[in-house]
């Protein structure tokens, strides 16, 4: 089906038009003529693929998840406990051209999110999956003796919740590097590390 | 002089409303019109205190920063280590309604941000602050024996990201509750108590 195959792909090409103006001059600055100029399409065709600048954004913000995702199952593969993890947050880190570029993207339309009860189910399936994956790996790391017996729901919320504050401050704040960024999930995973082994509570002074 | 009191308070009046109309319908479906109405001006009284939507939005940022900072000030009063920090995180986490409100204004203007010099150093400014003020609280804990040993800047930078991402967690994440807030600022809290202390770094397996 060639003409299924190139609407989406069409649509993906439009998506990438979007993501460099919304980080270049941000989103209130990007209209349709300006996306439909950046894509090579004229507003009539344009219209084509999407309905308008809401339904630009809402897949603009869906395929930030999706290529995340898509990057994520390429890096962990077969891997499994902490391997795995570490490789899971480093594509959500925005640590890299491609992941920064993510970030400001995230960043830019959280804000619809919160007046889009489409955009804000995207966001909080995204969120909830990654999470059930951290949890997934840390159970594993415990069963294979990488870390001790922590509260994996926990941990992974902890984590989760670092990595989405990551996405603004790497946008944000000049002091975020990846240095920076790698050593908060080391200081969070050490954590784990140092916890008692399982079946062995002999917890004192708590 | 009362009359630039009377000035700077139906600033903080009009921010106040603006608050109110970016929360409940977002920052795209607020303009002038509305916010004069909502803040009981005409357009033309208005203008006497903002020139613009703009610095409508940047004093909203500010005040964001400002509201927070006088609150840890009250709260924090001459307290010192770990019972400062844990009061310190208190404000800036988004577990009351104030703190939520908060949040939602941050998440609608941290896009602003990213193409707006001048709320970008608004932003970085207090990120650095409130650190700044961690990373003290962090060395008094540690001198007083309440935590180990730690590299207090990196523990600041965590539980800033941490406070950073549940910004967004706390207005987006349906997961998102003031016990799971707390839980995560305690599980990184208990690895900085659970560090070794001061002088006896005898570490194995590292």
């Amino acid at each position: 089906m060639p003409r299924l195959v190139d609407h989406a792909e069409r649509r993906l090409a439009i998506i990438g038009a979007a993501w460099r103006l919304i980080a270049a001059r941000g989103i209130d600055s990007t209209n349709m003529r300006d996306l439909a100029r950046e894509a090579g399409y004229t507003n009539g065709a344009l219209s084509h693929y999407f309905s308008g600048k809401n339904e630009i954004l809402r897949a603009s913000f869906e395929h930030v998840f999706d290529a995340t995702s898509a990057r994520i199952e390429r890096s962990v593969g077969a891997r499994r406990g902490l391997p795995a993890l570490r490789r899971l947050c480093r594509e959500v880190m925005p640590e890299t051209e491609e992941t920064l570029l993510e970030a400001r993207i995230a960043v830019s339309l959280w804000q619809r999110a919160l007046n889009d009860p489409y955009m804000a189910s995207v966001n909080a399936q995204a969120l909830d999956t990654w999470r059930a994956q951290m949890v997934e790996y840390l159970r594993q790391a415990r069963d294979d003796g990488e870390i001790g017996d922590v509260d994996e729901v926990l941990y992974a919320n902890l984590l989760m919740t670092t990595m989405v504050g990551l996405q603004v401050t790497g946008v944000l704040d000049p002091q975020s590097s990846a240095a920076s960024q790698e050593a908060m999930i080391n200081l969070i995973l050490d954590g784990a590390k140092a916890a008692f082994p399982p079946g062995r509570h002999t917890k004192v002074n708590r």
